[in-house]
């Protein structure tokens, strides 16, 4: 989702706070990013790496640092690290999904190729594996691979469980575990590790992370329905088109009748999609409430995210971290 | 290259001599490719990884670390990973290169889709990075993330450096340098590191590793072109159609009078090929005298790859390894 705002949004004031931080880590960026050797490498990545992500992931692993005391530097290595994970994965993704913007701007699987796609998001993959190590420290190198190993995992269940109308909520947490939030988690646990946080606390930043992540995306898959009022806008549906199974649709699918089974056995598995369909899928999805219950499971994910900061150190960025929880879920209500 | 052979050919000699430590890395492989979740991917890998590569790459770290006198496990772990990242960049390749046939078996991304080779090559990645951090060695770690971003990097250079009749010989190593040598090296490296051997020893390896990638990669692009008696055959000429700059072209390039410059030009940069330019091409490359050089070129480095094992300790596995560099190149000559 996309976190636009108010002047005094929680993203904004930890940009504030983090300034410092995050000013080094851009300079690391860049400077990794480069290759003497393949000008092509910066090119693709300076496109999306300008078209200016809001720097979510790595903010999370230096608030998690900061507010734990930590004093070095090599949390912006690793915040550098997480942010590479990411851009790698979206590069990824735009050729797996092809698609043909982000945010706001043409792909650069579209500007260049699908070839330069994938072997650019390779290259930052490998720098992100370059810095984490450089750090030392063999707990953080754990968690990464473990959460790269489950991002990709989570990619190719996705890739799987499309167009597949036994897909369980089991399997939606899952995917959306792995497409979302499994870097947030590890984005946010690295940052207690490194700042050498008994167990307690390091346990706490994951599940923050975690239902952070979920709740982000459980917004987002709400948002591709236009929220939870049952109110068609313009840029809602991709996901009944691209016959991806949400949590509203899997809900729906599973208190079908054998008429409303057979639309979704059409419209999903089949791909036989007419005019009128998306507004039939939405009346099914209101008939059945599973709009409204998928926002108060994104809600609960957010309070429980909250929660599982109490055992962290009270510091302002913990605050912020909070606020962002009721953040990301606030244009639901 | 495929290393098709006599019964004693030195890599069927290490496979014997390696015969249980290569059952333990065939088990690891086995298991660490297993999705609980994803059954997509375990098919995909399956698919590759019976395919029967002849596991060079981990057999060298198996080997070098054996003839070191190490007498530990981890070298298993090492030599798994190394066929991770392996067979990663092979599914990668196969989508940039829009293959469809590898190992004599359709490819994974005519099977099933670029999506799944993509991602599963990632998943294989990640796997791979867990492997190797549960070495524990963090000097191992940085030599094969170092050795994954010269992958990769090398790969984007491939990709730009195709059609471009700018390709300096410094390029084209570099260039094979990151498809195959930095991988030989690596693995052999890590052996060295693993078995705790002195600085010399390690970099002795080290440069083996590299020299043997380079010989075998040269003899890569030698074949594509029949070999070094400018002889034509059925399976020759690929790189020629997919206007790929290797050696022999780069040198036939840089002597051309105007004509010749004029029909690589229009042959590579612009790629307007008709009936017969083939040919054509084979004969400017005899006319310099660019077949026969590249064929000492890659005996030289077979050479090279050779003396680097002088510091290393007397082994039979170090014998068999002296013998595989000789064997690389016995098919040329």
């Amino acid at each position: 989702m996309s976190l636009d705002t108010a002047a005094t949004a929680p993203h904004e004031r930890m940009q504030s706070a983090l300034a410092d931080d995050l000013a080094a880590v851009n300079a690391l960026i860049r400077d990794r990013m480069a290759s003497k050797h393949a000008p092509r490498i910066p090119e693709v990545t300076a496109h999306l790496v300008d078209a200016g992500g809001k720097r979510v992931r790595p903010m999370l692993t230096l608030a998690a640092a900061r507010m734990c005391g930590y004093e070095g530097s090599a949390h912006q290595k690793l915040a550098a690290t997480v942010e590479f994970i990411h851009t790698a994965t979206l590069l990824h993704d735009d050729v797996v999904d092809e698609s043909h913007k982000r945010r706001g701007r043409p792909t650069a699987n579209l500007l260049w190729d699908n070839k330069s796609s994938v072997l650019v998001g390779d290259y930052l993959f490998a720098r992100s594996f370059q810095l984490m190590v450089e750090t030392g420290n063999l707990r953080v190198l754990n968690i990464l691979s473990n959460a790269a190993a489950v991002i990709a995992e989570g990619e190719v269940l996705q890739l799987t469980a499309a167009m597949n109308l036994a897909t369980t909520e089991d399997i939606y947490l899952q995917v959306i575990r792995g497409k979302t939030a499994a870097l947030f988690e590890a984005a946010c646990e690295v940052g207690g590790v490194i700042a050498d946080q008994p167990e307690g606390v390091v346990r706490g930043l994951a599940a923050y992370g975690d239902a952070l992540g979920i709740a982000f995306q459980m917004v987002d898959d709400l948002l591709d329905w236009g929220g939870s009022d049952g109110v068609l806008g313009k840029n809602t549906g991709d996901d009944f088109r691209e016959r991806k199974l949400t949590l509203p649709v899997i809900r729906a699918v599973a208190r079908a009748d054998a008429a409303e089974r057979a639309f979704w056995v059409r419209t999903i598995e089949k791909g036989d999609q007419r005019e009128g369909d998306l507004e039939q899928a939405m009346a099914l999805l209101l008939a059945h409430g599973t709009l409204e219950e998928t926002r108060i499971e994104a809600l609960d994910w957010a309070a429980r995210a909250k929660v599982a900061l109490d055992p962290a150190p009270q510091h302002p960025l913990r605050d912020m971290m909070a606020d962002l929880a009721d953040y990301v879920v606030a244009r639901l209500t």
